[in-house]
């Protein structure tokens, strides 16, 4: 990031720009490295016990897999099948065979090289809120979410450069289930160029997926699978069962060498034990089986381990996010993934109705957790309400200003001599101030981040532009995005191809998603 | 604190608790140790370059300190003094031998044993919003505080232990200034048990007040000089002036060995250099200046380090609070506390207009900036709107909530057998979950925090429940506080004889403030 403009930088860009007097501030949000210091909530040797009870779950309890194929390749690399049961138990030598193939840093490519990520632990990627049933925004309310919500949201993520990779914010309801995974993909390819996502809803459907992206991009078979060119998430049903999409999915994924994010999503005290500690070997235990499968399917397929642990209340069964318990779970998560030495997804959110101080409370909250854990990737950083089941596009706006704030933590500060600047001191009298020295007017026009959506106005000033919330700000800021519609450059061409391509399909009837 | 209640413990509360079925979760939020990494934004070489150049400045440039006598003190301990300028050049010599008589630790005493606070690094207390004119509800609007605001904002900030010091939350206009510390004092006498505020207004205001508490928690002078019982901010004018009230406060509060917290408020771009180097290098000169007046004057007197640094909006050079470059600012200087070893303060703040998204999140922003670079105190961490112009009895209530988890985060986590706690797992089944088992049973009415403000029910219940926002919320939170009016017990002839002593002062005048 470049954070000042002096000198003969500045002159050149004004030239550049022609000749105005205001010179852009650049940053790059793009690439970035987690600069906080990680926090252990637990002892390295509690860390120990708690991945030794995991490996000793998975051999002496064991993990139903709904999915016979899936049960197949566990009991070929050695596993104790019991076909009755569906029950898999699998031997700490097999999950360390898996953790020795599984890549430790991935690049997975988007459409343009400078929106590829590289996952591994120590790069920070942000995710918008995902998969939420449910949309809202001031103007039009809350209502089931459309492919119209879809494709605003697909805008308003493209637009942004910190969120690092295009989620389904939002189930598009109106379109049928045989032909949703074609809408999902014509809208992520003609309207992003981040790396898309595709949802593991059983082989049928995440083969025309790959695909339509693979032609898309105009690969041949090799180079697809070179680098994953696409990610899904991985929910294990919890406790202790993969289901049949979800094992099909990280097969299909594994063996084209596409990028699986498991995520047990374990909230303690419902489908997880009441306890951190508890609730995270759990999570630990099912990620493992899910990392197994992937390695044993075909070695060195790209994953990423992860957990979502937060709690629930206890008096009503309500999930809760943004908790001390889920902060707590995370940096627990961060100890495990350190451990096995993977990249890894950790995530933020909040159970608020509303895009309120509560709301806003509980996903900061969760993110420092996610933060300080050093997650590679947060997802739900941005827009979650209701525990995931809305995404409030006032609220992608508002989370972003965090997001954005984070990732200016993630560029250098200088701190040379010109910094600390002793000649300004002299220049500036006592009292005096330093609005116009030199120091400060060769560098007022770049040094500060600039707010989103932060109004620092005085009260004054704030009541007479008509006393809006930040909420009501944001309302003003997506609707300008959809309106200018600034979209990447796409090829008309592959459009129209894929549009004939999706139409061909659709004729045929689609694909149904697996349950 | 105690997270958890089993075995014979439980039963011999429900015994005691008069045999009900509902075991209180116990927490203890009153002393707390900061449990995060500290975080540093500069190296070791770029600090001491920092900390070398403000020695430099307090030498060269100098700082203008406006009393007379504040002048002396530092020309008998060797400063060179302009007498027609008014400017102070304090050699190193004198700093260093300042810095090694400030105490390392300090023990501030309440009103009781269990509220005497620690302060020293890697203690962590919070205080509530201060020094604001105005105070804001949403039932009373926003209107110039009142001495009646004073003290309700001192019931609501002794109702909770998280904050852990009294402060000024309002300014009690309705109150003559010349018997407004009558006022303030009597507030927090009578109504709390908690480390005073006296605020640094001029000799005579301040030695009034230091009388009123001596006498009113029945001490010597002895006694009361043994440690601190009061604390006041001081806030140099940067650039480089200590002006009169200021550096009255500091030799009298430095005399009678009670708490100075030094705090050089320097707005990056206005009253200090552009960039967080040289910003934070101005503060260190100014903190150090004030601190080497109360070593001059009183060696070993009780003093912390501080700063408040943040930015201005270069269009229209508003105030801003919870920016990156707050977040930076706020770990430099813990780097210079940390590396002159003083408890120090930091601060927190938004400039939101309305307790809405913007002013969360400003202010949960700022206050990872403080918690991660090790800030002993953290001022003005719940309830400051309009940075600082206005305090909003709801977002007290709302940042609370935070401070809360915060403060749920400093207490340890177990995880030994009982936690993983493999026996739960193997009686639940694959896809059963965890409400009934035992495991949970034993814990479940203890083990997780209870919000104080967040609402997580579900969407069609928040709704039926009026679909309020957490501000709404919080409104019926402060206001319950001040209805059931729970008082610390004071000793009724001691009030008694405050009130006998205030109106006799009264009667005499009272005290004017010094400008």
């Amino acid at each position: 990031m470049e954070q000042e403009t002096r000198g003969r930088t500045s002159r050149r860009r004004r030239a550049r720009d022609g000749g105005g007097d205001t010179p852009k501030r650049k940053v790059n949000y793009r690439q970035l490295r987690n600069p906080f210091p990680q926090m252990a909530i637990f002892s390295d040797d509690q860390i120990a016990a708690m991945h030794e009870s995991a490996l000793q779950m998975l051999e002496e309890l064991g993990i139903k897999v709904l999915l016979p194929e899936a049960r197949q390749i566990l009991a070929r690399a050695g596993a104790r099948v019991d076909e009755s049961t569906q029950m898999v138990h699998i031997g700490r030598d097999i999950v360390e065979q898996a953790l020795a193939t599984a890549p430790k840093s991935i690049t997975a490519r988007a459409a343009v090289r400078e929106r590829d990520l590289t996952l591994e632990l120590g790069a920070l990627t942000f995710q918008c809120g995902a998969g939420a049933p449910h949309a809202t925004d001031l103007d039009r309310g809350r209502r089931p979410g459309t492919g119209r919500d879809f494709r605003e949201f697909t805008k308003i993520v493209q637009h942004y450069d910190v969120l690092h990779m295009m989620p389904p914010v939002v189930e598009p309801q109106d379109i049928a289930t045989n032909i949703r995974h074609y809408f999902t993909m014509e809208a992520q390819l003609s309207l992003s160029d981040k790396l898309p996502f595709v949802f593991a809803r059983g082989t049928p459907q995440v083969s025309e997926s790959f695909e339509l992206l693979r032609d898309f991009r105009g690969l041949t078979d090799d180079e697809f699978q070179t680098d994953p060119h696409c990610y899904t998430v991985i929910n294990t049903n919890s406790p202790r069962v993969i289901d049949t999409p979800m094992a099909q999915g990280l097969i299909d994924f594994a063996r084209h060498r596409q990028l699986s994010i498991v995520t047990p999503f374990t909230l303690m005290g419902a489908m997880a034990p009441i306890t951190v500690a508890g609730a995270v070997t759990l999570s630990h235990a099912e990620a493992l089986a899910a990392i197994t499968l992937t390695q044993m399917t075909n070695p060195g397929a790209p994953v990423m381990y992860g957990t979502f642990t937060s709690n629930v209340d206890m008096k009503s069964g309500a999930p809760a996010f943004g908790t001390p318990e889920h902060f707590k779970a995370s940096l627990a998560a961060g100890q495990m993934a350190r451990l096995i030495g993977l990249p890894w997804r950790c995530a933020g959110g909040s159970a608020a109705n509303v895009n309120d101080a509560q709301a806003a409370n509980e996903t900061q909250f969760g993110l420092w957790g996610s933060l300080l854990a050093g997650a590679t990737t947060i997802i739900h950083s941005a827009g979650w309400l209701e525990g995931g089941l809305t995404v409030s596009y006032e609220k992608i706006i508002t989370d972003l200003e965090v997001l954005q704030m984070v990732a200016e933590m993630c560029a250098p500060t200088p701190a040379g001599p010109e910094e600390i600047a002793l000649d300004a001191h002299d220049e500036v009298a006592p009292s005096g101030h330093f609005f116009g020295c030199a120091h400060t007017m060769a560098r007022y026009q770049t040094q500060f981040y600039q707010p989103l959506v932060a109004d620092w106005s005085n009260y004054g000033t704030w009541e007479e532009n008509g006393s809006r919330t930040a909420s009501e700000r944001a309302t003003g800021i997506w609707k300008k995005i959809l309106h200018d519609d600034v979209r990447p450059p796409v090829d008309e061409a592959k459009v129209e191809a894929l549009h004939r391509d999706i139409d061909r399909r659709t004729a045929k009837g689609g694909a149904q998603p697996e349950s």
